[in-house]
């Protein structure tokens, strides 16, 4: 099991990618990374080199580089090394806590689609905030497309279905639609058409119509929207649980003395509240359809979430997720075409 | 000043709504209501006749009802018989806490749209949760419409900008376009298009694109969205911040002893958070772009918000901003006849 590792995207790298990459080796003795980046950079934080092959490079792409440009000019970046080495089959997957637009396009023009899929979406794994002992939901499109059709959300739909039950091991997942409403009428022009076609797919347990208010309570396990409104519900979600930490904790900086004393009390158990929301635990996110698995990682995470999305990578391998999607979707044409 | 009341619409109706009524009377007497409902149960909550008048009617529409029919059918409903009040000039503006798309059905079919405008906007104040003494900001559409074109939005910036200036007293209000992206280039097809025609309407101020994640920190005065997009943000800020309320009030009941006595000592500053968290203190949701104010308040809402949201109607109307916006768009009209 190989894994190209973009060493150098993100905000705290390459200290916190490679700091990873050492937890990693000791749960995952099977696999093999190979590591993209500056050598001296890299050893200098490396533990040992059992099952590494560092790829040295100078060049890298910055957060603000406009994606498709940087792909194409940056040819030696450390990311597009990545992506070359899965393109001619030295790795499997590629994972990378760089910029993500440009990592998409990477995934798209380098790692490639798969055939039948016209638009792979980026799919993360959210948390649920009740206690019903379900962990989380996958959500996409994310925000891989401005524009969708509702043949690209009948392909989110399939997707989600198949990470969910291969990745999570999750029986029948339940996907839904992301709609303005519950009731099977509802909805834009989009997800009118999305839903019919939603009904009429065997390979999904589809449940309806979900609303923005309740997939935090965990109603469905995979939730099937366009890229716009995927971009903005995961947006509004992190703003809304970080402006209201902070309202939280500056309500408790002021409070009287006696919730002063009280916020000192409560805020060791309020702090493992935070975890809950943490979702890096589960891993990154995906640009889910390519042709192998490509993986990014929040810009800011440190060495705990590289190794948690690189356990996810382990995962989508060693389950063969993607190949149980292409045959699905070789199996499709098959049957149109007898 | 006459303001219709449908005084039976909402989970505690009419009670909680008279009540509000009996409010709305001490601190503007200068109003004239008309109540809608039955005469008795409306008599029962309410301290005095003074100004009231009450049109007596056993009808009215459920929130399971389906809107449109609803609204053609259930003609003696008293939202219908209120609506019809505005219409035929008895009454300058509606007020209701009942099925929200009977009443966008009543809004556009019996009080009818401005002329000029496409597709009236459901507007409402959203809190902003940072320091900044901002204590609000507009949003539309927040799901009256599922498709909208770049004119809808047009005109929804222009329609937030009047009500923010006219209603919320703000001098130039900063208006944005929620987006993907805040890069000038960023966006669907519907927002780089809206993009160009709010940069080239001289009727705004209008600084540019805003993602989700930024709207409750206070980053524009009014943000522009279209329906379907707008009313997943809306869903997803009140499933976030109540299910992150829940949490924290479950974290607090299942922590150790200290946690525990913590929780109780912080209870009160938590409680006063949550203030700010309830928009009802700003009114209701406005179906904007008629020819007169419709106004909307949660069907859970008690006495409080009720007078909260009249006094909103009362701005409305004091202000004249329906008219002005009539005007403005009468102008427009002209100048482009010359």
């Amino acid at each position: 099991m190989r894994i190209a590792v973009d060493a150098m995207g993100g905000d705290n790298a390459p200290k916190a990618i490679v700091e990873g990459v050492n937890l990693a080796k000791k749960e995952f003795p099977e696999i093999e990374f190979l590591l993209f980046g500056k050598e001296d950079a890299i050893k200098s934080y490396l533990e040992d080199e059992k099952n590494v092959t560092i790829i040295h490079t100078d060049e890298k792409i910055d957060s603000d580089d406009e994606p498709v440009k940087a792909i194409r000019r940056k040819k030696n970046s450390s990311m597009v090394l990545a992506a070359n080495a899965v393109k001619n089959g030295e790795a499997e997957a590629i994972f990378s806590a760089g910029n993500t637009g440009a990592l998409l396009a990477a995934g798209l023009f380098i790692v490639g689609r798969i055939k039948q899929i016209e638009r792979p979406g980026l799919m993360t794994t959210l948390p649920v905030l009740s206690q019903t002992g379900q962990t989380g939901f996958d959500m996409l499109d994310l925000g891989a497309n401005a524009d969708n059709e509702p043949e690209h959300l009948h392909q989110y739909a399939v997707l989600g279905s198949f990470y969910a039950k291969n990745v999570r091991n999750i029986d029948k997942p339940r996907v839904a639609l992301l709609n303005n409403g519950t009731e099977d009428s509802k909805g834009s022009m989009l997800t009118k058409k999305t839903f019919e076609l939603l009904q009429n797919e065997p390979a999904i347990n589809f449940i309806g119509n979900v609303e923005a208010r309740d997939i935090l309570t965990g109603v469905a396990d995979v939730v099937v929207t366009d890229g716009f409104t995927g971009n903005a519900v995961l947006k509004s979600i992190e703003g809304t649980a970080l402006n209201l930490m902070s309202l939280m904790k500056d309500t408790i900086k002021n409070a009287s003395l006696k919730g002063k004393i009280g916020g000192l009390l409560v805020k060791d158990d309020l702090k493992e509240m935070q975890k809950v929301l943490d979702y890096s635990n589960a891993g990154g996110a995906v640009l889910f359809g390519l042709k192998a698995p490509v993986v990014k990682t929040h810009g800011s995470t440190g060495p705990e979430a590289v190794k948690n999305t690189i356990k996810q990578i382990h995962t989508m391998l060693q389950t063969d997720v993607v190949n149980k999607l292409v045959a699905h979707y070789q199996n499709e044409v098959t049957k149109e075409e007898n």
